[in-house]
């Protein structure tokens, strides 16, 4: 249990937050989430970082939050926009709020339904994630993209569904220089 | 229960949040809370607003959360600042989280010990508000303070425990030109 108040502070323009919990994904880590993945990953020979996240976690209690940014590298895996991994909360019961500091993203939601939706992110933009929705985000941006999260302490993170799943039902791809929401070819329904 | 997936856009200048709903706290509806509230408020003729809160809030479950902005607007009632009513949340262990966006505030916190703590909040700080702690926001500058907030959807206002004890322990007045923090005279322990 957290007994004190405290402060940190948030850097819009970086994305950083002093203190926080610094994690790290790069292509290795996620390679399979790609169409292209495992291919790129092995001809590249380098392993680019796709985002960074700063989180300041409490305890695993009902009635605490935890909070923090992912900063999101602009790029594509073959033409995959650089996405996170994406998963439900493992109390599916839990919401999540997103809210836009920079750049441009897209949030894929899925529910246990197979329900998909689509948001559109950008500075100031607040994104609410009811209980039940997997959630991935997506740089389609020529920068970085970052924004602030914030969810139930206890709400857990349950990466296997999506992974088993094959990844959300759809994909974001560039095709001719467009930006497109394709069907993922490789989702078991 | 909230079943879709939304967004809305904060205007980090103004703090509005589009689609919100709007509450306005003037003088009137908090005069016994300031020191010479009543007198201020009879004299003046007038009945200033105090703060606006912009606020998405959903059904009272667990898992959810609402959020929302408050605009403070700059002021004294006498020598104290303008502050907000203040409260526990009713069920007690549930957190909140503050993020301030423009102008310059203080956050002040008690427990149910009677243990007091100030926080200084201005763009880019985020405050973490643990279970157990009552809140109240003062602003001290010469503009509006605006903050960010969020918590638990099934948290609730206790607004009682706070009007009973006369208050927070401190109140935050403008001294000869300084900004004191001093003992509340009407503070029952």
């Amino acid at each position: 249990m957290i007994k004190n108040p405290y402060t940190v502070n948030l850097d819009p323009e970086s994305g950083k937050i002093e203190g926080a919990k610094l994690t790290i994904r790069r292509l290795s880590d996620m390679a399979d989430l790609y169409l292209e993945g495992k291919e790129v990953s092995l001809s590249s020979g380098v392993d680019p970082i796709i985002y960074e996240i700063y989180e300041c976690s409490h305890p695993s209690l009902e009635g605490d939050m935890n909070f923090g940014t992912t900063v999101m590298r602009p790029g594509k895996v073959g033409k995959e926009f650089y996405m996170t991994k994406g998963h439900f909360h493992s109390k599916l019961h839990t919401g999540e709020l997103y809210q836009g500091l920079k750049g441009i993203g897209l949030l894929l939601l899925q529910n246990q339904d197979k329900e998909f939706k689509c948001l559109k992110l950008s500075e100031g933009t607040l994104a609410y994630i009811p209980p039940g929705w997997a959630h991935r985000s997506v740089n389609i941006g020529e920068g970085p993209f970052i924004y602030f999260f914030i969810y139930p302490a206890d709400a857990g993170h349950d990466y296997e569904s999506i992974m088993k799943m094959g990844g959300f039902c759809k994909i974001v791809v560039e095709d001719q220089g467009k930006i497109k929401i394709q069907d993922n070819p490789r989702f078991k329904a």
